[in-house]
């Protein structure tokens, strides 16, 4: 019974916890047990904090506090600090670094109630798509375990997908959490730029570093946001704007809603090769048929400005990503993934003219983005251009120009953008749909995303 | 009659308009006679446009409608764009650009009926404070011909202290507004980043750059301000922050509100010659005192991380004022003054990681400042550590070091700030005070510099 609730949703879990028909440790036990049974074929985790967690369950358990999150077993990426826990960020140059206090993710998580029973693998330094770790080995999509999850929060969605956890906290910076949540079939949310807390997460590329929740369905995702979302002055780019109870319309369905497709140069700018695949157009097409038989008013609608985004945003996360490497990897080279070094040798070459004009042509895109969001209560694409590539023979580099071209320009321009499942290829993998917001509108978001995962199933099934 | 009117207030001068005491056209026939008076010794203006001045004029007096600068005679500083009229940036390789469109301030203060009677003078490309043009020649301080006035925007100023104008809106990247005024005792605000428009501005440093109104009185400063501020989306950066009634509370006095008196390592930070002379130590106290006299609660504070001030402002503004003139400066480097060459020459060689890591920091300090500012109403300081130096001897670099070390840090901050009149030196030249408040608190910063200064008479001391 309760390996049956770890493949439901979080919602459930926390239910059944509150009603104590399954106690904290119970459960955390049984994500233990599945956590064991998995982990030699996915390798989803860097760290199982097995003892902690249990530390934790009890404790709830024999509290009378009751929680929002009620002791469900879940886990943080492995670059948000939990006290006491390596950091590792995916390196083992970092193997040692463990921070006496928790990040402002970890605390909230803990303080709503959360078990966390580990931290979960990323591509190096969070700086790739392929979870194809040089130190702590690669993750392996729980669909096909010869293909890559996706990433770079690919232990978190593979976990996820897999049920060892309820639910995780993931990074984006150009796509870290909604490339895994769609190669996996699973739900994964950026929010707005400055709407969760970074304090004590190891940065990729500030400008463009985004926390948000990765789950199995989307209430679960707007209960993890929930949780998460918030001001904080310790982090320098947190901003100041009101917390919404997200579950408040999540229901409301999408009558009369305005929903733009996203067509023209923005879909065409890739190479033939890299452009969006008949199967993934097909389910995309399928999503707005669905979401049309909802109520809702969709239109196509372009983006501007499209031949500008690839280099900004390479000029950006390259100089930034540089700008938090150069010193480690000046002395530490053989340390660093092959990808990945090559990936900052190529920031540190970006001239400061280089940097400060993408910053200023950032400032315009999001501008002008921001201008067509306010026209529509949201954009729909999909969220990558394929499902889930092989691992062999995959480059790193190039895997992570094509899967990041949809997903990425919303780091640059910072509006909220989840993925949640759409259907699936001819081979059985899934395929992620992508939902975009204007700044703040993370409920109108996650109101959609419900109303589409209500009208479909696609979210129920689960690899075998 | 007229004439004497020219040395009133702005406000005074809108009241005599609108009671039609006097008429547009009148009042402008007597700035020009004053420009054409005074102009070959301060060599204020860049652009005298005498004819688009008498038609504005002539319109305004044979319309009805009411408008809030009702036909006062202003310039606006040669980097806002006016249709049909160059837009020089202080540079001869700009002496062809006309621009078909007004600029946000020239179209906000034309509407509000202002008469646009030419474009000042500025340090060449704004970057830097002395004024002393290489392609248009020196703007000399009205108390004292031999020094400068302070820049970039010392034509404003100049102009505005010798009564050619009521008021000119000028532009501030690391203190050319409040320098300025500070150097010709007058008024110069700097309002919150993003508060008023820069579109159809020639940029010096984008993330750096304000523009604000230069005036004779705290009130005239609230009344420009009032015209230029808002929103718009035509301007990346600018900020949706709802523009108060600027004239609401600016005479509610001070009493109860704290005011910190900036001590300690930003004040000493410069090398003991660049520190604020004595004259500029005892006027500042004065000023405190007489607050304090009016019913402010002042104390000591201190600001946060002041030695990584200095490089900071000059990486970003280096970086971004490189990337602007790059291929102009590759081009047409014979065109260019030394000074600003040699300044673009420095900016060009930050690489993107020193940029990025300048930004990155720039976020820390704006948190860290506006921390402190929320626990006072303003704080205050001197606007510049010297009054005005000679211009002879002076070299522009050193002076833009030395000069900006009090103003910069609120660029860098984003924070708004003014320089009103606070005394004389012992050789009769103006010393300037500055306040600076939290984000979007201009209506405050306002108040308080009104009190102090209805409690003084330093601002109705004009030159000789």
């Amino acid at each position: 019974m309760k390996d049956t609730l770890l493949d439901g949703s979080l919602e459930a879990a926390v239910a059944a916890l509150r009603a104590r028909t399954v106690g904290a440790l119970e459960l955390t036990e049984a994500a233990l047990a599945r956590i064991e049974r998995r982990e030699p074929e996915l390798n989803a985790f860097i760290t199982v904090t097995a003892d902690d967690a249990r530390r934790r369950a009890r404790a709830i358990d024999s509290g009378r506090v009751p929680s929002s999150l009620a002791g469900a077993p879940i886990a943080l990426k492995d670059l948000f600090d939990v006290a006491g826990i390596p950091t590792t960020a995916g390196s083992r140059l970092m193997a040692t670094n463990v921070p006496s206090a928790d990040s402002a993710i970890a605390a909230a998580v803990f303080t709503a109630g959360a078990v966390n029973v580990g931290k979960t693998n990323l591509h190096e330094w969070a700086f790739g798509v392929t979870t194809d770790n040089p130190h702590f080995g690669p993750t392996r999509n729980p669909w096909a375990p010869e293909r890559i999850p996706g990433g770079s929060s690919g232990g978190s969605a593979a976990a996820v997908t897999a049920g060892e956890i309820f639910g995780s906290i993931g990074s984006d910076t150009g796509g870290s959490i909604r490339i895994p949540a769609s190669l996996c079939g699973i739900v994964g949310l950026k929010p707005t730029y400055g709407r969760v807390s970074l304090r004590g997460a190891i940065p990729l590329a500030w400008s463009l570093d985004h926390a948000g929740p990765i789950a199995r369905t989307v209430r679960d995702a707007a209960l993890l946001l929930q949780v998460t979302a918030g001001y904080d002055a310790a982090d320098p780019v947190s901003v100041d704007v009101p917390v919404p109870d997200y579950l408040a319309e999540i229901d409301d369905g999408v009558r009369g809603l305005r929903i733009g497709i996203v067509t023209g140069r923005f879909m065409e700018r890739l190479g033939p090769a890299d452009r969006a695949t008949a199967d993934v157009a097909a389910a995309v097409q399928a999503a707005v048929d669905v979401l049309a038989g909802e109520g809702a008013r969709l239109e196509d609608t372009e983006l501007p400005r499209s031949d500008e985004l690839q280099t900004t945003q390479l000029f950006v996360i390259g100089a930034e990503a540089g700008a938090f490497h150069k010193d480690r990897l000046t002395a530490h080279r053989d340390g660093y993934g092959a990808d990945v070094a090559r990936r900052i040798d190529t920031g540190l070459t970006r001239t400061g003219t280089e940097y400060a004009l993408a910053r200023r042509t950032r400032d315009e895109l999001r501008r002008a983005y921001a201008m067509v969001l306010n026209e529509w209560d949201a954009i729909l694409l999909p969220t990558t251009p394929t499902t889930a590539p092989l691992r062999d023979g995959e480059d790193a580099v190039a895997a992570a120009a094509r899967l990041t071209a949809y997903t990425s320009p919303f780091n640059l321009t910072g509006l909220p953008a989840i993925s949640i499942p759409c259907g699936f290829d001819t081979s059985g993998l899934p395929i992620g749909l992508q939902l975009v917001a204007r700044p703040w509108a993370e409920a109108r978001l996650l109101r959609i995303a419900r109303a589409y995962e209500r009208a479909t199933r696609w979210h129920e099934r689960r690899p075998s």
